[in-house]
């Protein structure tokens, strides 16, 4: 599916995500040209320097202003006060996206903000990231394979929906569509518990009088279990705050579910071990050969 | 340092850990010839192929009997019988080690049955390991870098422990010394705990009705974090079995410590929540850049 070719896209917040969705587009001949804003000019520098972008605006409402395509692509955090900037200077038939990876919260602050331009703002949430930030980690390539979920607003035209769809499909990413609240809870559950597992592992080490010893022995597994404990904390805050509800009621799930994990170490039941083990690996290889992707 | 050159060495299950060890050890050219023994003839006839061995060996008994030097890298549930069948058998001089993930049951088993030959016995736990298994995944850098911890028993000579120190370095691998009660305790928290939790994750969200749509948004952070939940399931029973008591204390230990989590997430708390984020994300780092090796 070809998008249509964009004159000019406005990127808000030229990081990583933002970034990368910038060069990914270009590549594809989808645009004539992508302005970047943010809030760190050096990054913006950056950005400009590997051609990341084409030009830089000093605002978002300036970068927005011309703009048939912005993507809002900030933490979500800031994302309520970007959308009050551009919905006064958005052009009537500029299609609006974002990148968040919390949905309710950002389609609240769209409705608090967004105006006139809301029925025109398709909230997507590309699934990709990695330990690395900003401009200059950028690649076009990120989203080639990846997941980005759509959770379209019932103000929503048909036809806006489809062209930021193919607005994602061009960048290489696989898009589906769930509401903003099902998209939430299922994140709580495959992203944002499992952030939060991590976190609490390495911290509870960490406090530890013989941390330097233990860590010394920790090897590839514990390395890989750990990796999104290196995430970014304010980013983390902010998703969790967004995502409390379903959050809380995935870590409580989570527990339960530890409890016959627990029961048959006690009893020294390796019937029960075994069984829970072999299901627990079964599963995850159904799922790495795709027969659970649907 | 250099192992001095041994005659023939025996590996008592030619896995990827002890085929591995065997190819790591003929390729640093400090044996003249590998024999291996293994309940699976099929498996044999791979590593005879591959060259990872020189020669097979029926019975473990048959492979030792002329062996300077014996590797017993079965699983850990097989070792007592092994040690059994080892101690009529064994030269007075051979040197005998294993590659354990538990050690305090190895030791235990080595006290019933090595007899004699207990005092040649340094126990060692080499910390490599991968999702794959058999003889043909071995290779011959697999413990390059990796740590081997060894427990050297009171009955051990220091030149013995100091010979199989020197074995190992021998394949490439850092070798540090504790107590079997010690490392069973390390182990349980940096490898058995997050093997334990990452079975179970994947194991709760494999029984929901909507599995698949869960799995099928799941990313690169959930399959990093759950790669341990793809271990051999017999072989983490008979860890968790054997390192029962340790675990257990660690389980509980981590659901106290998720509890700071839980509070601030409940209480809205955003400062708690990126004080403890960025707690754990400076730890990691620090593990990472090597300041907590030691």
């Amino acid at each position: 599916m070809n998008a249509p070719r964009y004159e000019r896209v406005a990127v808000i917040g030229v990081g990583l995500i933002g970034g990368s969705f910038a060069r990914a587009f270009k590549a594809a001949g989808a645009c004539a040209h992508v302005v970047g804003a943010g809030r760190d000019p050096k990054n913006l520098e950056t950005a400009m320097a590997l051609g990341v972008i084409d030009s830089t605006a000093t605002t978002a409402a300036e970068a927005a202003r011309d703009a048939d395509l912005v993507l809002v692509a900030t933490p979500v955090a800031q994302i309520g006060q970007v959308f009050a900037a551009l919905a006064p200077v958005l052009r009537p038939d500029a299609l609006v996206s974002d990148a968040g990876s919390t949905k309710r919260d950002v389609v609240s602050a769209a409705r608090a903000h967004l105006g006139a331009a809301l029925a025109r703002f398709v909230p997507a949430h590309p699934v990709a990231g990695a330990e690395d930030s900003g401009a200059a980690a950028a690649k076009a390539d990120l989203y080639v394979g990846k997941r980005v979920v759509l959770t379209p607003l019932p103000e929503n035209a048909p036809q806006d929906v489809a062209r930021i769809a193919a607005v994602w499909e061009t960048c290489g990413a696989r898009v589906s569509r769930m509401s903003p609240e099902e998209h939430d809870a299922v994140f709580a559950a495959v992203s944002h518990l499992p952030h939060l597992l991590a976190f609490a592992l390495v911290h509870e080490l960490a406090q530890r009088p013989d941390a330097p010893r233990l860590f010394s022995h920790a090897a590839s597994g514990f390395r890989d279990f750990t990796r999104i404990a290196s995430s970014h904390p304010e980013m983390w805050r902010d998703i969790c705050l967004a995502n409390r509800d379903s959050l809380l009621a995935e870590l409580e799930r989570y527990l339960a579910s530890l409890e016959p994990f627990r029961a048959g170490l006690e009893a020294k039941d390796g019937e029960v071990l075994v069984k829970l083990f072999a299901e627990a690996r079964a599963a995850r290889a159904r799922w790495l050969n795709g027969v659970l992707d649907g």
